[in-house]
């Protein structure tokens, strides 16, 4: 971890009080750079160049009332997404090219707004009830999951953009590790639309897969898998971990677990790893690839991951979050295995623990 | 203003690129910081001073579930509200210090989010179609001034809290300028609760005010001066300044408009200057007292304006804003009249125009 970040207090008095201060507008400021974007106001700023652009003239091109386009652009000069050239004359800043081309940033920003903006006015009733009290907002369900392929649109487009965009995983960089005892049977546990097992496939050519996962994500898994030929190496156990027996295969070489326990509570995750490793014989491992906020290398991946908490908390299923490594050790322990490797993914933002029957 | 602060782009990319990640997670952090205020976390968090406080002892304390109170916290450090006293031991920020003490923080965060959070999910809708879109979430009306005293709780005490603390003005500071020629005849425009008018009469022994606004504030301002015994010198003018022909009073040395014109378009604004002006006599005078966004001294008054800006925008009218002085000194001029004097008032956040029949 870049070292201090959350335990020194930096800031001088005078540069504390307007951090706070301008914390207060954080969400009309936010509508008015999404707004900015999703008009293509901010399109136009860039277009200008250096020598800059009149909301008149963009009002004219664009076909947008004169008042809404003057309005967002004073407001754009204290967010810091453009600079004036002269009175009335707008350019785009250095911060006004990343929130515009940055498609991390794009994919986020659509998330917050279409997944999250309306259920996070809930937020206070989710911290008091450990709900989702947000979730009503996009529709009748407890969790977000029974409802995923039921949202709207463009909510749905959000959410599985922000999916797709983070569970693209380069898995091949910790393949040399999972693979180095050679096994033979790997359990991947909540392996949603099989992309790791997939992955181990092509890797290797004799390890046989099973998914453990919900039906709908085995149905969905499935179709990717018979489509390219795997359906003799990958088989599915449909199964909801949270049962209280679940029965898992046997003789499991290694139990994988990726960006997977973050969904569930802690006393959940414990429930899962331990029920997990009674499919283990002895010189079995259990992976655990996650993202822990206390890993990151900068300040700002670990707000994006806070911010991701939030979600669950309160769209999601009201107790799970992205967590500290510390507390998935204990996790771990609790569930009676050790972590017997730790280890930071070269990308920087995974964590990779060994885990071994304790 | 303070030098270049909107000109210049002094960020490195990099911090310009963290500045728009971010950007994109402010309303989540917002309601974070919202919950840590509205739960008393955050006060906890202070009382355990500088050894710090675990989750644990808050959960305890508050009898609010362990999980929720460990994610707000998690969070809070990327917001920066608390630090991290070791693992699971938290203290508070100097920033923490200013969230959750200073009063006018306070009255912001209220107000953004049961005033303007729901709303502002419309403000696209708001820009595209010139009008406060996101109004519908508090109510069926065109404009918030139909329904103040309709609005729910604590969406009402919000909207007052915000409304009071900014009208606040300390006249004291501008009476000698208004006074140096000693008029008999002040037209309070926009008179509103006749908090002016009143301090007028206490100022100087003689002069007689006549407001002008609305039948419901003149109402409300005439309770005030009843029981004031002031019913001698001030009197109402109950008018729509915005229709028509509107007929002002004549023989007014002085007509006053103090953050009443930032509630109206700048078309609308040439169109009571422009009718107002009828009752000035040769040597009358039109003052206008504005919190103009580019005049204020330090960046975090200019992006509170901003900020209010769009409340205007998507929750008060769809027309109006928070405006730049040269905007102002042009509606002025569009209206027949000229800036003969263009003071800025001791406070620091407030211009004085003082306006003459060109």
């Amino acid at each position: 971890m870049y070292d201090g970040h959350f335990e020194e207090d930096n800031l001088t008095p005078d540069e504390a009080k307007s951090q706070a201060d301008m914390l207060a507008w954080h969400p009309i400021m936010f509508q008015v750079a999404r707004v900015l974007s999703s008009t293509g106001i901010l399109k136009e700023v860039k277009s200008g160049r250096k020598k800059g652009i009149t909301p008149e003239t963009i009002a004219d091109k664009l076909s947008i009332p004169l008042y809404g386009v003057k309005v967002l652009l004073e407001v754009s000069l204290s967010i810091g997404l453009t600079k004036l050239m002269a009175h009335n004359t707008y350019t785009i800043s250095k911060m006004g090219y990343f929130w515009l081309l940055d498609k991390q940033i794009e994919i986020n920003m659509n998330y917050v707004h279409h997944v999250c903006y309306k259920g996070m006015f809930h937020l206070e009733e989710a911290i008091l009830t450990n709900k989702a009290a947000g979730l009503k907002e996009l529709g009748p369900w407890e969790k977000i999951y029974e409802g995923l392929s039921l949202l709207d649109e463009p909510i749905k487009k959000s959410w599985f953009d922000f999916d797709h965009y983070y569970s693209d995983v380069a898995f091949k960089k910790i393949f040399p590790e999972i693979f180095k005892d050679n096994p033979k049977m790997i359990l991947d546990v909540g392996g949603n639309t099989g992309k790791f097992s997939i992955a181990c496939c092509e890797y290797n050519k004799d390890v046989k897969m099973t998914i453990v996962d919900l039906a709908g994500q085995w149905n969905r898994a499935k179709k990717n898998i018979d489509e390219l030929g795997l359906s003799d190496r990958i088989s599915g156990h449909v199964m909801d971990v949270l049962i209280d027996d679940p029965v898992y295969p046997k003789n499991a070489d290694i139990v994988w677990m990726s960006q997977f326990l973050d969904c569930f509570s802690e006393e959940e995750i414990v429930h899962i790893i331990s029920n997990a490793s009674k499919s283990m014989h002895e010189n079995s491992a259990l992976y655990i690839m996650e993202l822990f906020w206390d890993r990151q290398s900068h300040p700002v991946p670990a707000y994006c991951l806070h911010g991701t908490s939030i979600y669950f908390t309160a769209m999601a299923n009201g107790n799970s979050k992205m967590y500290h490594s510390e507390d998935m050790r204990q996790c771990v322990e609790k569930a009676g295995l050790k972590v017997v490797k730790d280890v930071q993914v070269e990308n920087g933002y995974h964590t990779l623990y060994r885990c071994e029957l304790a």
